[in-house]
């Protein structure tokens, strides 16, 4: 399978060890989960070798083809360390629903995630404009041709790394409940309170246009 | 500040140097952050002193007063690392909205954040009990009543780990896009596409009863 381009290759850090069926490396599913995710958690150990201590922190991301942006200021120290290569690992989850089964010890969540370790890199010039204007239009599509472009200064003010997808898994459950056989005549409701992250109507920042924005596809009601 | 039992006490990895407006160590809003989200992302640094390797997990979660617990297979090589001991970072995460700016470089997002540093403990007996049936009730308030009780069994095959909330912090981003003056009457739609997290119709597995479950509270639509 090493050869077959619609999958990544598993490595030692991404193959699923519990609940393998609910594995997978196949690239549609890995982008379809990062297209749709608004936030990813970006996780680095820093300090040395006596202290190895993990940070996580949400951010903003978009994937482009093989790649992920993340951005934040200039300044931000801890973005400035994974620029400099620290390893990386990231983690994109969506939570689709409660899984209710008739024993307390097969109580679930469906979900999707997608985690990806790797290294970043600090991008610069056109590289970086096109990450900014792509994140830009994640939040709104056609955003980035709308909105007053960044300023050089503000260009300036804020770090753009790019995380390749390369050593990258995903998992996913969907379904009901998985009861023993023996449980499946218990008198409990069993079954999926299915979730999702929908938009409200926009709310206008003072005396605004009436034309309202585009709202991303997997946050509008079906 | 620091006889403030109100608030978490600052310390050097927790002090919130980026926006330090947004930040916050009150422990009523990390509490009621924790209670609403469903999934933590968990941190760690595994591997020897020449690879600080991070790896991220998104978990279910449970708080109770100053704890939080989370669980998984007993045979889970990432959880019984962390049970060793090793440190740990916890973020929480609650995606509230698209805040889209009239400049590109002031879109943003609302959203309520908690960040934890700490090292878990490995619970037995009838701590492990209740942290169980907790994690349990955050599905569904009162499931742990209904459903079968978990077996010694299944209990053995499930590790619970708590994490105390000591070392805490917050992070909130609330209301519209913040301009500059400059830009404040270009003709570009501005404000707040609100987002929420929301439970649909619960769907019955096969045959089931008729009275549905309860539903946590901020996943209903108000």
């Amino acid at each position: 399978m090493a050869n077959d381009q619609s999958k990544y290759a598993p490595t030692d850090r991404t193959r699923i060890r519990r609940y393998p069926a609910r594995g997978t490396y196949d690239r549609a599913t890995v982008h379809a989960i990062l297209d749709e995710a608004l936030v990813c958690h970006l996780a680095f150990a820093v300090g040395d070798q006596h202290q190895h201590q993990p940070t996580v922190l949400p951010t903003a991301f978009v994937r482009d083809d093989e790649t992920i942006y993340v951005h934040g200021s200039a300044k931000n120290g801890l973005l400035s360390a994974l620029a400099g290569g620290a390893p990386a690992c990231v983690a994109v989850t969506l939570v689709d629903g409660l899984v209710l089964a008739r024993s307390a010890f097969h109580h679930s969540m469906n979900y999707r995630s997608v985690v990806i370790f790797g290294a970043a890199r600090e991008l610069t010039g056109a590289e970086k404009a096109r990450a900014f204007h792509l994140l830009v239009d994640k939040l709104s599509p056609g955003r980035s041709t709308q909105a007053r472009p960044a300023s050089e200064r503000e260009m300036a003010l804020t770090m753009v790394l790019a995380i390749p997808l390369e050593e990258v898994s995903a998992k996913v459950r969907r379904g009901g409940p998985i009861d023993d056989a023996d449980d499946m005549a218990l008198p409990v409701w069993a079954g999926v309170v299915p979730l999702a992250l929908r938009a409200g109507a926009p709310v206008v920042d003072g005396v605004g246009l009436h034309q309202p924005p585009a709202v991303p596809a997997p946050l509008i009601e079906k």
